[in-house]
């Protein structure tokens, strides 16, 4: 685990503020929602809103955005759009991940293109700036000899890597707490070994609606005989105490304890952390970690649930360990099998258009056609999230009425509440600050 | 003729009003405009004050969505988008035609798409949330046990059917002039039938326009050299009073008055009133009525004049009964032959698009191929539908330009300006309030 | 040279201000600029302060629209869009080029379509009023006995030929200096003899960006790498005092001066001027004209510096003349050459999104086919102007990120601090008035 911090000599990002009134705004909404209830329609729709959204969370927020199987090399680089805002995860000739802003020095130029590449140096396309893979400016023909080179190199940006997921925050003082959040998760990812595995797959999806929407639509399985691939080994119950399992769900519900149960033996004896944390409110980079079984052969998101891929990750010496699952605030989500690993981020495009990508991660030695296809590997959840797009979209629409009213949460949404909560506590913070 | 009211258990629909500066702003540009000239410029183009439009006029207005020939059994339905606002109009079970809000009472999901349907219950695809067709919530699962689900129906909207055309009004209270507008105009409609009548066709089309300019264009005939189909039998003196008629357009104006003179003759001799009235301006459900002559054959929009149906509407005994022309503020016309009819609405869809939406019914029993063509049927209006979008369009773009001044009307256009002050008026009420 | 007025007896443009409060922030931002540093990100990308520029600059000062040769006989026309504003540039019944705003006085319809083409009356095609073209209104059916036709003639525009370039103005009271910058420039342009050309070809190309990013990427060849085809011809150094010349491009500059020298003395022994002249930031119609040599042979853009055009133009005597070139704030650049002239004019579509109309003009007896070839002749900057097309997208997207900040300026951009403070005098100026 190793932190990367900017260099001192360059200048700190501006300070993002809404306008005050705008925020005024957000607050009073956000006082007019009944506990347990859907966030007022604005929230979802009003331009401004977004922007507030975008200044009072995501510039201040540890915000998940790939993995070190992503840029597995010196030079390597992924981009990722937050907002109007771009940033480069590189790793440079020391092998440091890093991030930096993907914007020229010069006259403002986008400096790389395309979700991921290979570079020597940064080289900006436009008057040939170029950059090192630490941000430091190496080359500007005919500047005026007076001109500080130094205070010229790239902007950097906060990044933390936690068991090979990397988190970006784009504040100048990102909250400490992702050192907490690294200690309690990094022992139940890091059997999944990510540094040695590679991409498979890698999708990006546009949901035609509101980031909080496609978050809210995660947190829940209230709505999941509405993902008929998903049902066969996802366990519809999930988020559910015992004594809010419905009727029609008891037999499930049964055989999902008794798989938990047996999961919980064998995980303990193999080692493996698996019990629930959850801690998803009260913090910044709020969280929930446990592991869990699947449904049938309890191995992957196969049809029968048996595994995906025949070489399984690290050394993880068997394949029925169920699923990984971590939430974190406010952007991803994750499955962790022995046999795969599916990450997801959501990154906001505008009030209403939100890019959910999704990385399928196999053992780096596994090989395509011979232990995996991918067709297969990506089933389940290009079809569960190609479901979850029309859900969200059906929503925005529908939020976006005059005629919509906050509506009340059911027991199985305790998750919803959870993240709209943070999201409230967020907000709050940021403003009073 | 029946009427349906809200469910009195249901929350009220949120009070709708623009922004003080935006109203204040619409008022001044309304002040500014010389008696009998366009808009100003703002008015046609500007986000805000259509914003102002949907809250002071359209969503307190009673407004024409269709007719009982478009939900004629238990549960079919058509939905209407107003805005950004969507209603389902549907024929309940106890075969009374209600409207409802297109919105989950859960977290604001659409319920029913497409323009037209049929259900048993309303159920939304997201969580399965079900209700009746009278909107009572049926099941909601995993509710937390305190709720209060006789509050969590559908939203109610006020509806109103008169003589088969279907109002509906988004205000709480909704104006009452309705009643009076039935009593004298359903007597007009009642021998077409609509409750014996099918839709043979209906067309959406987007006009590249504010719905304003939509309106204009439809309450003049100033234009009507534009339209060579629906000059064949189409009087193009429409609108203009004795000593207004152009001396080119003389000798159609005198065959016009005998035809006039013709068909209220017989009119009278059926029983079938025909006489105008017009009340355009001063009340909220401003409208025209007046049964008028047909050129050539007199009795449809054919090329001859010809009927385009064999199988006429009702018990009607002839077919050469022109057009019963209606008009009503702020959204639709209509044309009722003795063979066909044929509905306009138009809804706004953003400051500068607006949806017009065509019906053409028929009897029932008519067959298609048999007794009439649908291209046939058709074809003079969709043709002179797309010559109107053109127009249309062309004004959204000149109004917008800072090179537009209001302009006056001619003697061709009273209608026109009786819209405007209609709009004029309502605005002023709605601001008052 | 001639200059069209305004008739008197017409109402006077309507005042434009942006909102005093975007006005502010726009000074707020010019006044955090530091010297020599490209501008604040709002500057390029907020929708209110693109109306300010709008208002502040493009609706008040000379701009470029086109040239005689598109408007050849009487009745001809060509048409201009600058932001939502129409102008209708034609050739009256006098052989007089006027200007005129493309909207009709009656309901604001617009008048002609399209970008080029030839009228004998100006006809509305709504309601059929017709204007000569001249403007006058000589025809509007039905109008009340009272009105006041010759008030409702189309709103004229100011119009200035220079040479054969034509400039408009949509203020009331155009900077007077125009009549100055015609007595520098004329003489040097007058021998290419526009009056005899026509137009092989006119490419319109919309660029990702913003105007302002568009012309600063016309005022350096700091990025001329990146433009293969016109490196052939085009000398590098362009812009470059000797001092500041970096040694990589010391050979080519030596090549530029001795190419310049022996131009020089050609044009003296010619008659053509060829100085520097360069007033660029202090006037409002700031200029920069100069006669060049081009690279290779020296004629023409073509690979290897030969003409493209068989056919001189004017009576010129030789074709070894380089380039006339020719910059105007705020939009348009010109190249000259023995052979053929290039003109472009660059026409703000939207805050992120700016037309490039290139011309290329031949004489006017040249043959195609014969004389010269269209793709040929354009080859070189139908290329230069995708791959800078490119460039200002990448670069509209980088100074809309929050990451973003002012760069300074190398050596090589002086000419873009120069648009960039005579954009920033402008908008005083006008703020201050």
């Amino acid at each position: 685990m190793t932190i990367t911090r900017p260099a001192p000599d360059l200048r700190p990002a501006r300070p993002a503020r809404p306008a005050g009134s705008d925020a005024a705004r957000l607050l009073e909404l956000l006082d007019s929602r009944p506990p347990a209830h859907s966030l007022p329609g604005p929230c979802y729709t009003d331009p401004a809103l977004h922007e507030a959204d975008l200044s009072l969370v995501w510039q201040r927020q540890w915000l998940f955005v790939g993995t070190v199987a992503e840029v597995p090399e010196a030079g390597d680089f992924l981009t990722v759009d937050i907002g109007t805002a771009s940033v480069v995860v590189l790793r440079d000739d020391d092998e440091q991940v890093r991030a930096l802003r993907n914007v020229c020095r010069h006259r403002g130029s986008r400096l790389v293109t395309g979700s991921h590449g290979c570079v020597g140096n940064i080289v900006c396309g436009y008057h040939h700036w170029t950059y090192g893979t630490d941000g430091r400016l190496l080359h500007a023909p005919q500047l005026p000899p007076t001109t500080d080179t130094g205070a010229l190199g790239l902007r950097p940006v906060h990044l933390r890597e936690v068991a090979g997921l990397l988190f970006v925050c784009l504040a100048d003082d990102p909250p400490a707490d992702i050192e907490h959040v690294a200690r309690v998760v990094a022992p139940y990812v890091a059997p999944h070994q990510l540094g040695r595995t590679k991409v498979a797959a890698q999708v990006d999806l546009v949901e035609d609606g509101n980031w909080k929407l496609t978050m809210e639509n995660n947190r829940e399985c209230y709505h999941c005989d509405g993902h008929p691939e998903l049902r066969c080994t996802f366990f519809p119950t999930w988020g559910l105490s015992d004594d809010q399992v419905p009727e029609r769900m008891r037999a499930d519900h049964d055989r999902y304890l008794a798989a938990l149960a047996d999961l919980e033996r064998r995980s303990d004896e193999l080692g493996l952390p698996h019990g629930l944390v959850e801690d998803l409110v009260d913090r910044p980079l709020g969280f929930r970690v446990q592991r869990e079984p699947l449904d049938g052969a309890g191995e992957s998101f196969s049809p029968d649930g048996t595994r995906l891929v025949r070489r399984l990750l690290g050394d993880l010496p068997e394949a029925r360990l169920g699923r990984l699952g971590l939430h974190t605030q406010p952007n991803a989500w994750f499955h962790f099998q022995a046999d795969h690993v599916v990450t997801f981020a959501a990154l906001p495009l505008a009030v209403d258009r939100t890019l959910v990508r999704t990385t399928w991660l196999v053992h780096e030695d596994a090989v395509e056609g011979v232990d995996y296809e991918v067709d297969e590997l990506t089933a389940t959840w290009r079809a569960t999230n190609e479901q979850d797009a029309a859900f969200v979209a059906g929503t925005q629409s529908g939020v976006a009425d005059p005629g919509y009213l906050p509506g009340p949460y059911s027991e199985a949404e305790e998750q919803v509440e959870a993240f709209v909560a943070w999201y409230d506590a967020r907000v709050r913070e940021a403003v009073a600050r």
